[in-house]
């Protein structure tokens, strides 16, 4: 095979082309052929994109789209389908090449022809929602595979609410060099290999080209052997070869593991000169090039034409699983968990699935519990989990701090996937991701546990939940300096910032038990994109004895009115409201008028009409109060304001000393509403 | 061991325990009950911390410290030391504990009863900078072996420079199951085994409990098999038994791979009731299991005592490279790299550092280059890496895109560390997080590439860095919507944002090839913290011709003042610094009266005297252009003000048409700006 490494040595990766086509060649080999050519010819005409990655896995995706995948193209969202996942999403030619050949309907070949185009379902990755059988959104590398086994697990756990009879596939994946590398593969696919996720097939397209050269560069790891300290099952073939794949993926079938099938390759496969090198990778081969490779393979056809006998025997492939699909509806016509599965793959929410969580707040309302929000939740979750089978909890071994378990609740084990709560491990990463995989293969709403700090290690993840309109919800407790003695690693100060930054994400942070349970009402309700609950390690006062309106549903509200016209508007959130309320008191004292205002989620009062925000902000002048920085803040605070929170990182020390330390307590509220007023 | 996946199994560590406590005292073993008995009572009088992880690894940091490690209480600092990261941060007592009893300064016996209290140097986990002996801020899971990874790394290159007589240290860390969880640990420790870091040893806390319970809840693979597909050597040991212990640390000393040694411990050993159990991880023993466990363990002494015989031998024990350390300030005081060496580890700058970056200044003013700042980066990198050979670059496999390789500047490769340029491979993560131990290793500046969006992927070491004052730079390239088809997984929008809430973190953004020269030189000359630059792929017009002062010092400037009076200010970053100036013009024609400021560091911009900002930003409306969301932006704009920018997510398409169709544009501008002065 190439080496780049040296740039003077041979590319032996021609000569092993070479031999392949000089072979008689079959009607599989042609079928692989067409999505090589599609591949090329989207890539020219667009003048961008991937094409070595199609024209080197055709043979596997071929054998993989004909042979095992359970699919219909006539219903590509058929709930009991295999997945496939493309993980390595810069290859989306192969995606599109096959849902076009297959017959599904908007994959026409015009589309193909606005590949990477403004509108065009054919994007530069696949995303999901521009195609019902685009399973989801790949292209940032290792996530495609995380998704996978949160797919695999999905499966898992509805087969053994369901059974069998209704939920019964497969989950299969390519990925790449690149995905393998990155860190994250390693947390979900351990997790994999620990659950026994047998159904689970990953397709490795082994063409030791990385985009720097020849993967030596940097990658020398035995893959399969740690795969096998996974507990995997591997299987190493000739990736052109279709009796040795088909082979290994039949294999993959009867695994009592899951399964990684190392399909050795060369990248951009027929192309004379690029083939086995970075060059055929991420670019456009060139007339010429493409020219000579139809040549190689003789394929005569015009550019984005595939001849008809060729495409009938394709659409067959597509057709594959319809008898097994009608089969499948006359079961679910007559099984008697219907009604149930249909609800929950189409991510409805049972009916009087709050009834306890109401009951739960006028409790707080009577009570007044001073509980930490973290406790708050596990209380709110107690309320939801039973009411709502979808709910699947965990935490990145943090169980106990994050207060995601709920009792009566048991813990999915390897081979045994009843259990509604997984102990992920430290493995934040594969978390969010698996958990991304999960809420795409329906039927199930995960949450997670980690503390707040350590969404950097799962933000990409988070990012693509809020791109893809997934229903995940963050469980992320220890939210400020309140943490304590962990210090300014566990600290988080730009934590809320940064994630109030992501679009189409909901940041909470609420205020109290009541507040708290109100948040879980919203992130549950929300159907079309990942929210994230941000909760303190310390008790905090109860500040609400009103349970009828979810008063966190509009974001922000006004908690305590000031005493006549306003002199200053305290706005403040999660753990810092108590303290506003208290700065309202003292400043009462000084003769001055204060109200404030609890702003638990900002996404949802910025969606507020100009009106509501205008009566909850008012005229006065205005303090922003977060144990934080305040980038951001300036939004809501205008330019006659103050901001108490922090301004660098933390540090080391009992929780009531770091704020008074760093500043913020009523009294410097109370000091900077006179200097602003002065 | 016990298995806490099934509750009601008995405690199996406490038999073997009770078989170790059996055996006759040796004085090693009375050495690492010092380090037990003080984790125990500073966890106790803080009320917050973890015992248990330093009582388990007490015996192999025993055999560590005063075996093998090369170090000199009397100076910390000193250059060709061992370095030892404790990986697993909080087990920072077993790290505070080795100190004071090795008898370093600043680690007195108060200090340690100060555990975890504010200014304490003995924070709740170890904070680089609080103790001279602290290598690195470790805490959050998986940083500290990467952090290692890079400090062995960057000996292998000091020692090709400069010599094995200045040069020839080793690196060790010590880790727990969590940081091995961590997809991070994944990434760099396989490019460890990749390049041959044989000089590396990683102690293993084997002690199979995690925060959740038992490791067998969420990890049962083979972690030495992993690690013998990376290329390490591994070993098996009993962690109680410090003949085995001495035996394998030999071993890896000899050996020509980097080296794991699983060292089987239990957790809080000797404790009578929780030893062994996830109840002795995190929290105080509580007064009566301590009383017993001292009693186990023979110890009579007082809290916060240490017999003075054993206080003696430990002393000896830090004294032990002493003389290894006069042999080598006498070679270094005749060594004719002396001042290079000396000047490299201090973090300066060679004489005449920028000379050639100067000229390239103003041979852009001359030629005004239209070229994208990606470009201009590597044209800046070809001034600066021949001047300054402490500078390392890389890429996480897109040199090609990134533009991060100089001509002439060969790659590190396994065995071979000459070259001054690391393909890390698809992983972002082990790169910034090895890229920090670089710099905390000192004589070497290190800078990577990858694409600005996949920042989410390194974010846990950015934030580290940040935290500890690295000078670690990242070229961070495709940084808008400009990258074009790759689409929305791909496009920045909320990424800046998010990188300019980091504290102490530098964000610069640059308009054109002057401007990124200016940036280069900024980040270079930074020492006490990093620096990122956020540059385009597509190419952008040369918006400067003079070559003077760099403008980019101060955050922001006016590019172009107004005619007369300003209407309106435009403030622009980056690739819209030139879309503003079409603006201007544009303006003019309709009589609106325009000046142009860029601002490439909104950081330096703020640390400017209020003077020098309102002279920038002026009296008048203003309008921010950036092609990214408005999320930070209220900051610079104010009341009266408009932002032309991005509202969500990207799309696939040409750049041009994604501009035009998300309306970023000079007709925008302008519409803006007849909207603000109606």
């Amino acid at each position: 095979m190439a080496s780049i490494v040296d740039p003077t040595a041979p590319n032996l990766a021609l000569a092993a082309q070479a031999a392949i086509l000089a072979q008689p060649v079959t009607e599989e080999r042609r079928m692989a052929d067409a999505i090589r050519v599609l591949a090329m010819d989207a890539v020219e005409k667009a003048k961008s994109g991937h094409p070595g990655m199609p024209m080197g896995m055709a043979d596997a995706a071929t054998v993989l789209f004909t042979k095992f995948l359970k699919y219909d193209a006539a219903d590509p969202r058929w709930a009991d389908r295999d997945r496939f996942v493309l993980s390595a999403g810069h290859g989306s030619m192969l995606l599109y090449s096959l849902l076009h050949l297959t017959g599904h309907a908007g994959m026409e070949m015009e589309v193909l022809q606005r590949f990477r185009q403004l509108h065009s379902p054919a994007a530069g990755h696949p995303e999901f929602g521009e195609h019902p059988a685009i399973e989801t959104t790949t292209g940032p590398l290792g996530q495609g595979v995380c998704n996978a086994v949160g797919m695999a697990l999905a499966e898992r756990m509805l087969a053994a609410r369901f059974g069998k009879s209704l939920v019964d596939h497969r989950t299969w994946a390519i990925c790449s060099d690149g995905d393998l590398q990155e860190g994250i593969s390693h947390e979900a696919l351990a997790l994999a290999g620990h659950l026994g996720l047998s159904k689970l097939t990953l397709l490795w397209d082994d063409n030791h080209i990385s985009i720097d050269g020849d993967t030596a560069l940097s990658f020398s790891e035995d893959v399969l052997k740690r795969f096998q300290a996974y507990g995997w099952a591997v299987k190493r073939v000739d990736g052109h070869d279709h009796a040795q794949l088909t082979a290994a993926m039949a294999a993959a079938t009867r695994s009592s593991k899951p399964t990684i099938i190392a399909c050795r390759t060369i990248i951009g496969f027929a192309a004379p000169k690029k083939a086995g090198t970075a060059g055929s990778h991420g670019a456009p081969l060139g007339g010429d090039e493409i020219a000579a490779a139809k040549s190689a393979l003789g394929w005569n056809a015009e550019p984005f034409t595939v001849p008809e006998g060729l495409k009938a025997r394709w659409e067959e492939a597509g057709r594959r699983s319809a008898g097994t699909r009608r089969s499948w509806l006359k079961r679910l016509a007559k099984h008697p968990m219907r009604a149930d599965f249909e609800r929950a793959m189409a991510g409805k929410l049972p009916d009087n699935w709050n009834e306890a969580l109401t009951a739960l707040r006028a409790q707080h309302a009577a009570e007044k519990p001073k509980i930490a929000t973290r406790v708050a939740s596990q209380r709110a979750l107690g309320a939801l989990v039973p009411a709502i089978p979808e709910m699947v909890g965990g935490s990145a071994d943090l169980t106990g701090s994050n207060n995601t378990d709920v009792k009566g609740i048991p813990a999915v084990r390897p081979g045994d996937f009843a259990g509604r709560y997984i102990h992920w491990g430290v493995r934040e990463h594969g978390m969010a991701s698996a958990m991304n995989g999960m809420a795409l293969h329906g039927g199930v709403i995960p949450y997670s546990g980690t503390f707040l700090v350590f969404a950097d290690y799962l933000r990409p993840a988070l990012r693509l939940a809020a791109l893809m309109h997934q229903r995940v919800i963050h469980v992320l407790t220890h939210d400020s300096i309140g943490l304590g003695e962990d210090g300014p690693t566990h600290q988080p100060v730009e934590t809320l910032a940064s994630l109030r930054a992501i679009p189409n994400l909901h940041v909470f942070r609420p205020a109290d038990a009541m507040e708290t349970a109100e948040c879980w009402d919203m992130a549950v309700r929300r159907a079309d994109g990942p929210s994230v609950l941000a909760l303190s390690r310390q008790n905090l006062p109860a500040l609400r004895d009103d349970a009828g309106e979810n008063r966190c549903a509009r974001g922000a509200y006004v908690l305590a009115e000031a005493e006549g016209a306003r002199d200053v508007t305290l706005i403040a959130t999660g753990s810092e409201v108590s303290l506003a309320i208290e700065a309202r008191a003292q400043l009462a004292e000084a003769g001055i008028k204060a109200a404030v205002v609890s702003m638990p989620c900002w996404e949802l009062f910025a969606l507020q009409d100009v009106g509501y925000q205008e009566q909850v902000l008012g005229t006065a002048p205005r303090i922003g109060i977060e144990a934080a920085l305040s980038f951001g803040w300036d939004r809501w605070l205008g330019a006659n304001s103050a901001f108490v929170g922090m301004t660098g990182f933390g540090a080391s020390a009992p929780a009531d000393q770091l704020y008074a330390h760093f500043g913020i307590t009523p009294a410097a509220v109370v000091a900077a509403a006179r200097k602003l007023l002065s």
